[in-house]
């Protein structure tokens, strides 16, 4: 079912009026392209909160389970607003350290304070490296980030987003304002779908397409979306020569990459001919963070200087965690996580699937 | 049957002698020299460990307040040895996820799994960026993996270890293996004493010095080696022409950095000529972790191929965190860190010193 | 000053008399029967903890799993002794909010500042509705509180205490001072044994047996002693005339009493002519603890007079917890819980065994 | 200021239909009168939480810090409802061991699954000990569960409720159906002002009047109805010939009832002629709490059997927790309470209060 949504606008107006105001002061806050120049107000109200809290301690916690016996725990000090779809529950909370955070069935997706971070890095790279980027697709991504940072570069002429969960994109566009430039622009296109029956069924092809997907989890389906079939038979027929992929790829820590990072990395080498590996430290995932790039045409070699060029002028607004030489350190894997990619030999298949434990980014497109 | 006990002394070399040989087992896997050659020995441990945990849950964790409101919390397994100084309470206790891990003062110092990360991370740069470096000054690092680290380079003829804990250090001596080669080496020469007092007594002058302190933390007496006047009054005129120092410098994340990191950079730039700030991510601190060379005397610019000789031919043993494509990346820090830190102007001075809520390595040298 | 250190054994001698000092005081301080004198002496040392945990939180913690998503979790600001038996792991901690705490394989056992609410009313209950106990059977109790307890009753010519592990009451006898008068006692008799196996092949019988075992958990071989066929056919054939079974019968609250605690006396009232249940608060196990007397010949109506005048002329040493009044209380369970026990129709077979999830007391006498 | 509220039906109608399916569910189950007649269902319900459980543990924990090193877990499965008051937040969440959870200020007032201990512990002792109560005054109780037990007596024909937070009142009227028919009773009165201030204007007198208060906490204004001068000058002078005070007097555990409870009830014993305490084990507190009754006028001698007559003649709908013996064993604490009762000088004065650190109810009456 291919569903285009309208844009209206949002309904703040249902809100309570108490709750509005506050409401407004931290959605603003929430602004990812505004965070620097709001810094000294940001920090003003985190001394606040941090003041509050001297004289009560948080007594709500979200606590992740990082493996069965580490544990990252953050106090919250409001819920703000709460909702369920037909696959998950939706809930945006105000917590200390991280600030807004939104949560699908209880996992952290994406942490007002860092999550530039996390979408600078899905789609800048594969964007930067692509010498023009016009169309992309993207796998998942309801909450909208990951397509505001695409709509940043002005050669993108269309950028289709496919999240299955109509109720996590509507909850998104009405709670989290920093994205309603995004949504409700026209280059935008959004599809309520399943991402594999999507791409199957367009007839379109595209420069880049972005799988902003939950990590593989067991018993969960979207696990095929990082299969060898899914790459080789569904994905790669909708790129267009030059076109690139580029996916999230689970933690790339030390001590994590090799429950997924590794495999996803090794199966997507058997299945195209240049890939790239790059990953970096993301404070509220408690991890550094992996992902891949991958295209059957060579990545030219560019250099810091040549990255920074394109990025003034192809983006629009400014970038906050990456450039050149971010992007440099970003490539550059350390020598224990390379030796690993390096020997790596699990190929990820329907059958020999590799699962981590609830790391981060969770059940966003489970049927 | 029916067995009437005499009352005859505890049977301790029953249970040592069990205890000793898991004892042993994980004792031989802290040793960060062969990690990854008993990588498969290591992951079957774990397995097993996990395995056991199955059927029972942890009942014993370890909580590092990050932040207020933030906890890292990993679950204890077993406490190995206990012991306590005149300083500080010292306990070797096996976690889960991160192997045997050392506390002083119930503060983690050092996990088994990522210990190499930090050690090497401050360690070989400097050494590696010095043209012939033969002697280095360790100010604080009881645990002895700087040490071994530092002797690694086969250039170097004597390194000086000062801790100010004796206890620490001989805990370390008899329960961590890992460093027992390090500690017999005749080229150590272990200082029982405090640093600063160390520094201003001696005669010599060093090629390195390396400052493996804890964090400065409000109340500790450790934050005065962080201050202006320390570096330039006690401890540029002990390091020989083309000498380098560089310091551990509390976490350097994307939310983190402005705790202590950006203010200690900066007080060394205003101190030294040349200074060269530098990161990576450490999965046991729960942080990205900062360091910073200085020198009165130009870096020369070292391309990853020339790291990687010098690697080669000044190091024995093999280094596991670190090469030339590494050191690179860690030299990288992003945009946002980059900002704050050409853009801090705070000094570190006793009268205007920051602190760091709890995190990471604490209380190591307090009197 | 600059000392250079000669490599020399580990001056264990230091740093254990350091400890001793501070073991003795707190061993002192978990003497049960000196409790309420010394409340003033204890009050300030709880204090002093309090204080120095103003400046330092604890980061060591011990969790309990009530039930699957309850947690009971208190600081524990030192490890005291660490052994380790072929049963089970023996670990003596002192904690913040009950003082020392001693722990096997992880799971609380005994808890200094309450243990005495678990032991008296275990113990005296059942021998002060005796007419006259000579002779007393513990299965279990290795920690030796139930034997102290029982031993405080002067009519009482023998105590046989029965359990399975060695190096806890090893353990115990040399770590845990309050019961060190009640291990050298004449009067009482240590065997290691199973408490079935032994109860099968002893030729004697008792006055009163007392089951001080651990709860039924899945997994576990000793909710077979809770089961109507030991019950029956091992334990009641031990009894002498007028003798009295008593039970430890796991949790006994508003919310957990239909776990195990109904079907426990459901069981003996099928096997015994008369049951008598009851049940206390016990703060560190989290809830209120439960316990059933059984016997074949009835329970006399003792008035609470007559049970402060048995107390006055029984029992050497005086009760903390347990007077006339107390026991009334004790056995007069709320509506709630009584209408449960009423209408009780499970049996406790082992192939019909009941578990609870992992509270209180666990693991003492698996083999 | 004094108003008057009318009474309107729940305005289910503003649910989304979706959460009013599963609202109305649990809110069915959180009827404290139907609770054991739907035992069945509830433990089905209970059943399939834990099994979904199995599959996804809680993300989101409530935590009570009971003392600063003593914590109190519990996973929260869903946000049910939130608000927010001038004074306090109010929130609905549904937690997994104790059921639905009323949050004021972040602080467990009341859990469904043992919130009748609490309140048939606070109600029905003064009740059924007066000879004749006809009217009821409820300092505080704005959740509506303490004037549903005191509208149970058919004898009482008038109960003023005095709270002073209206969105309370309002926030739980509309979404804790197990106290509608409380709130639509043409017996209850109320009154939306602060306690003290209305007891000192009104012009009746009550033969009961009930203390439902939050805890004295420092900081909090609320400690002031527990001092001697509230209970001589503003309280005594309200109540009837035999009119009897009842409050709700904090935790009353064996190492908890040091803290306010002794104080609380030296405090009327000093001010009172007859003083009775007493106590239950609340679970979901953690804690064993207590309870003081005051008159001037003796109580009488009442036996079980009186006490069970009288709930039967009076009390229409049953009681869960609370018949004759269950009164028995509330009134006779055990010996060690008793001892620092019967030694407690200590007097709740304005100038030397006490307070408790976090326990339970909390900040419901704040300025």
């Amino acid at each position: 079912m291919h569903t285009k949504i309208e844009i209206k606008h949002a309904q703040t107006s249902k809100h309570d009026s108490l709750h509005e105001k506050r409401g407004q002061k931290l959605v603003g806050l929430f602004n990812g392209m505004e965070k620097v120049k709001e810094k000294e107000e940001e920090e003003e109200h985190v001394k606040n909160c941090k003041q509050q809290q001297q004289q009560q301690r948080c007594s709500l916690w979200f606590e992740e389970e990082v493996e069965r016996d580490l544990r990252w725990v953050y106090g919250i000090s409001k819920i703000l607003h709460i909702g369920a779809s037909e696959f998950q529950t939706i809930e945006l909370v105000q917590s200390v350290p991280f600030g807004k955070v939104l949560l699908l069935d209880g996992k952290l997706q994406s942490a007002e304070l860092d999550e530039f971070v996390y979408h600078e890095s899905i789609v800048h790279p594969a964007l930067l490296y692509h010498s023009n980027p016009k169309s992309v697709f993207i796998m998942g991504g309801g909450e909208g980030s990951t397509a505001r940072e695409a709509l940043k570069h002005s050669c993108v002429k269309k950028v289709v987003m496919c999240d299955i969960d109509q109720e996590v994109v509507d909850f998104c566009r009405h709670h989290m304002t920093e994205n309603a430039e995004a949504f409700s622009s026209p280059r935008l296109e959004l599809v309520i779908n399943d991402a594999r029956a999507e791409l199957e069924s367009c007839n379109e092809k595209f420069d880049v397409i972005i799988g902003d997907l939950n990590d593989p989890v067991d018993g969960g389906p979207c696990f095929t979306l990082y299969t060898q079939s899914f790459y080789m038979n569904i994905l790669k027929p909708k790129l267009n020569f030059g076109g690139i992929l580029v996916t999230q790829a689970g933690p790339a820590g030390i001590l994590s990459h090799r429950e997924v990072y590794s495999s996803i990395y090794n199966t997507l080498r058997q299945t195209f001919k240049y890939v790239v590996p790059y990953a970096a430290h993301v404070p509220s995932f408690a991890d550094t963070w992996g992902w891949v790039m991958a295209s059957d045409q060579a990545f030219p070699m560019i250099k810091m200087e040549e990255t920074n060029y394109r990025i003034q002028n192809r983006i629009q607004g400014e970038l906050h965690f990456l450039d050149g030489q971010t992007l440099c350190a970003m490539l550059a894997l350390n020598k224990h996580v390379w030796k690993t990619l390096a020997g790596e030999t699990h190929i990820f298949t329907e059958d020999s699937a590799r699962f981590i434990h609830g790391h981060g980014r969770a059940f966003k497109n489970q049927k």
